[in-house]
């Protein structure tokens, strides 16, 4: 068996997921053995289990996905020009929901929990049923694509995920409305007491993912030095600071727009253009 | 003539230039017609004429050149991915002098601009000779390659440039020691009244580069917000604030240490790596 054989010849094509389906992964692992690049913005097919991801990235060079976390924010290219380099990353620690950034940023101004969710859900930032952001288990799946991207060997069950609402206002407990029109209100009074006990401290509460040393992954709100680059997040923005034996005391920040059709699909873009190099 | 001879067939060797020089350009055109790759954290080559800079990224897949702005800080990289997905950049402005932030933000917390100088030189922030960091050349040849990478096709001497001492204080008319022993006292005054001004308006002064639109680049010093990325600088920090169609109302941010051997040396690693990809 010659070399070519063994490492399986690349094909020139691109395989581009950009559904948010699990029904892809099937497909993706034949495309793999058949020496497609692929290129995801689907989210689904990483966080899958570790035999599925260690197929997909079977041939690391083959696969780009920037715009699974912060959408076209280079925050994948810059946290593999890192690893690549031999950088050792020790800490990551992000806003990368920009529907949950706007609403802890809300309700640090004094507003109702429940009533910034509703203004967001009006304004277009949150999906149909606001849990599916509130949940946490968005921000999860990015935080498994950063800590594999670190060489974890973990699950989505692995990470510890704070919901911003209780399992008895669950998907299966009750409606949107329901949900929207009287469950939510009963939260308010706990997360501006939250609030409050932060603020005597000097710090804001952020809904973050933290990946840190060896073990620790998790999902949920923090509290935040006000001046640092997460504690000054204001809006929609991600935000992204990573620490490694280069970027130690100050972290590598990057920082944008991290949801949107445009900038999603500019990060596809890009990534099928950098995949060109392989067939020079 | 075939096309491959016709294209220059690529050796799989890279030429990397850690120097600070102009001496290695014909070096450098030499390599490139034989087929070369070429890694850069030297920014003269980039910065020379047009002439050279063409030559220079002649093959652009065999070019990478991120330690020559911000360091290891994935700028080049960001701003490449930016371009590549057909995302039109409108302005950049960043501030990319670890000294010169220091300096800044140093003078805004109403300390003399010659003691925050002296400080400076002795916590070995400047060039042996300060005068090389405030003259703003550094920086100016950083704004060239930026600029460049944009597609302008312009030369160093069409920057504006502002110097942060007069002419009459230069290398030519007098030494380190008289610069620092008498001549820089004498600038104290105007830089605290330009702090106090800009104090008024709510902002603060920073001394970036700007390149926006079709034709403006230039290196000086800049009234900013108070509460933008470059506004909130402290220390020694690079910040680079990018705006493009994606990137409109907020910018795309990439901050940290923009200066150091480690980090520097990273980007150069992480560059060489990144080339094999022409090479698999």
């Amino acid at each position: 068996m010659d070399i070519a054989a063994l490492l399986g010849k690349a094909t020139g094509l691109a395989f581009v997921d950009c559904s948010a389906s699990s029904e892809t992964i099937r497909m993706l692992n034949q495309v793999v053995d058949m020496g497609c690049c692929v290129v995801l913005a689907n989210k689904k097919p990483l966080t899958s289990t570790m035999e599925d991801y260690d197929k997909l990235v079977s041939y690391p060079r083959r696969i780009r996905h920037e715009s699974t976390v912060g959408a076209g924010l280079p925050v994948i290219a810059s946290l593999n020009r890192l690893l690549s380099s031999g950088d050792p990353v020790h800490r990551i620690i992000g806003s990368l929901s920009g529907t949950l950034g706007y609403v802890m940023s809300e309700v640090e101004d004094g507003k109702p929990f429940s009533e910034v969710v509703k203004v967001a859900k009006n304004l277009g930032f949150t999906e149909p049923d606001p849990r599916d952001d509130l949940s946490g288990m968005d921000v999860a799946r990015k935080a498994l694509i950063l800590a594999r991207l670190l060489g974890r060997r973990i699950n989505l069950d692995s990470i510890k995920i704070e919901s911003l609402y209780p399992d008895e206002m669950g998907p299966d407990a009750m409606s949107v409305e329901e949900f929207l029109g009287s469950g939510i209100v009963s939260l308010d009074n706990d997360v501006q007491e939250r609030v409050k006990r932060a603020s005597l401290n000097g710090n804001v509460l952020r809904y973050v993912c933290v990946i840190e040393g060896s073990s620790r992954c998790e999902v949920g709100i923090q509290e935040l030095p006000k001046d640092s680059p997460l504690g000054r997040l204001r809006g929609s923005d991600n935000v992204l600071e990573i620490y490694s034996r280069c970027y130690n005391k100050q972290p590598l920040v990057i920082q944008g727009a991290g949801a949107g059709n445009d900038t999603t699909a500019a990060g596809v873009l890009a990534d099928i253009l950098d995949i060109q190099d392989l067939f020079p």
